[in-house]
């Protein structure tokens, strides 16, 4: 797997029952995955020659992030290398305005979009395509997490996204009611899984939590919204988990709104809540294995993202949520703690969803340190 | 963790989530937990000098056997190091004379046993106090799946288990009904869990089939045999986790058989089938961390060893028991396979105890390879 992240980390946890041998390429020995695998290649992904030795003797790779360059991944895969989800693929979830046109082919609904300019260009889209500001900004590649996105209200707000020099792609800004995620899990020769649609809430443009099922999705929706997971994950021959991110309009439809081909944020509560988990079905997805069991495995599972806080110590915390609650999932990075970064997460799960719910806010605040009691 | 082996493995796994750093003491690089942990130290366990180098920094060192002379331990300790579970309790499962003499004056019920000199002391323990031939023969240390085990029909029968010089204990073979495990976590402070009581089906003396909770357990009897362990586990000052094997006589009551103090195969169930597995509970306690809620997941986990068969290569049985059965929890251990060697598990769990246990049943055979449909 390219990518020392907690998702890498996290895949090698559910590889060990699988007994599959994992090597890592990190970018530094201390990054959070490479702190638990043993076979640790540290080095630069952009650098082809660094990502050729690596893959060398590997049955497949796989990654942790989508950062890697398209062209190389055609290289190794031309030098007879297997990459999954393969460049063909992946290319749609490492470039916003290749996804959004590819999906608008296939008629998979999308907010309005269009390719900008300048600001000059950002205001035409939005007077005349997007019914008017704010519209949302984004750079086609290189972004995360709220990353290489932006809402501006006029054109005098646009300069910023075009500093990088990289092609901005304008969205209209959907009136959702709130965001969901369909997660597929496809194999090569086609078979697939849909675990149940989640709503996902985010703040400040950051995932902080996820529930699962969606608490009051209409069924004919979370269908559709199921189905148009599993058509765009084949209609786009991905391997591997996809993550498809949708806006619930008010009117009850849903539009998408990210891509991404790797085991998802919007996924994590499946560790603990489903009969296989998203890392186990991506490995067994990648490695061509006969794919697990996606469904749930108690009525409500809540995933709360622990984000760092002013403290960089979180053990007395750490020590305080296990004490009150030992039901609860901890699910640490062992990453240093930053204001805002995503250190860990908690699940819980159970019957009564406003008491899932407040158990796992409970356990992320307190984590974070915005509570003490 | 002193010990390369599967225990290992598993917990290396259970300690990612947890965020713990794990390093490990492995005979080999190729030991089933050295394949997964980014920390290895390769080196023999009954060498002071390698423990001492290897135990310098660590936070506390545990346990995957209870091979590692006691007297080092005790070194290790006077050093200053914490050794979990420390030497003074660990050694009652290392030595089953001390266990007998210590469980007996605990007043904890035990098959009837004693120290034997030769042959013909044999004959006078089976005729004076065990009620006749067959007996049970074992050397006090180094014995573990049937190894180290002998019974016997005859004085004629005991020469061998005295060839190996270490004294060897002599016990009346029990008429039991079934063999349970009563599996408990306790921690440095006294704080301490109980799983539910299991029934372990033993096939030529190595655990076959667990079946979590043992059906059809009396619950005043299930309670007793909790209580004992917790009591074993508190008197012994065991921390971490603690496995009392026991036999249910024909008659309705529980007699100790072994004790292990680490995770056990017994308690593998516990990975799909309980909120919190052995591994983390073990982790938990020997880290002075609270405890993680023992109970159930579900109304049946079962839980069956694959050993080694005649195959070398169990890929394509892998394959077809993914594919037969989505449901099922594969644990592989990474392992060369030979013929009886314990490579991996399976685990089922569910409502119907007749369909968990046949779902169990045909995976580990078929991955051993003694059925092919």
């Amino acid at each position: 797997m390219v990518g020392g992240g907690q998702l890498a980390r996290m895949t090698h946890e559910a590889g060990i029952p699988l007994g599959i041998g994992f090597r890592l390429l990190s970018d530094t020995p201390q990054d959070s995955a490479a702190k638990v695998v043993n076979e640790v290649v540290v080095g630069d992904y952009r650098d082809l020659d660094t990502l050729r030795a690596f893959a060398r003797g590997c049955d497949v790779i796989t990654f942790d992030h989508e950062h890697v360059p398209t062209g190389h991944l055609l290289t190794l895969q031309e030098e007879g290398l297997t990459v999954r989800p393969g460049p063909h693929a992946l290319v749609y979830a490492q470039d916003k305005g290749r996804m959004r046109a590819r999906l608008t082919e296939l008629g998979v609904p999308c907010p309005r979009h269009r390719l900008v300019a300048d600001p000059a260009d950002v205001e035409r889209f939005a007077t005349r395509e997007a019914g008017g500001f704010p519209v949302v900004l984004k750079t086609v590649r290189g972004g995360y997490d709220g990353k290489g996105v932006w809402v501006v209200g006029s054109a005098a707000e646009a300069a910023e996204p075009f500093k990088a020099g990289v092609p901005v792609l304008a969205e209209e800004k959907v009136d959702f009611a709130r965001e969901l995620a369909a997660n597929v899990v496809r194999s090569p020769h086609g078979q697939a899984v849909a675990y149940p649609v989640v709503e996902s809430v985010q703040v400040a443009g950051v995932c902080d939590t996820v529930i699962a099922p969606a608490p009051g999705l209409a069924p004919e929706l979370a269908l559709a919204a199921q189905e148009l997971a599993l058509r765009v994950a084949k209609e786009l021959d991905v391997v591997g988990h996809l993550a498809v991110e949708l806006f619930e309009t008010r009117d009850g439809r849903v539009l998408v709104n990210e891509l991404a081909m790797r085991p998802h944020n919007s996924g994590h509560w499946t560790q603990d809540g489903a009969v296989t988990s998203q890392f186990a079905n991506h490995l067994r997805a990648v490695l061509d294995l006969p794919l697990g069991d996606p469904r749930p495995r108690a009525p409500w599972t809540v995933m709360a993202n622990v984000l760092g806080g002013d403290f960089p110590d979180m053990y007395p915390a750490y020590l305080h949520c296990m004490a009150r609650d030992p039901q609860l999932k901890i699910h640490m990075y062992a990453k240093d703690v930053k204001p805002g970064r995503k250190v860990g997460h908690v699940t819980t799960y159970g019957e009564d969803l406003a008491e899932v719910r407040e158990r796992a806010r409970h356990a992320a605040d307190y984590l974070r340190g915005v509570i003490d009691e």
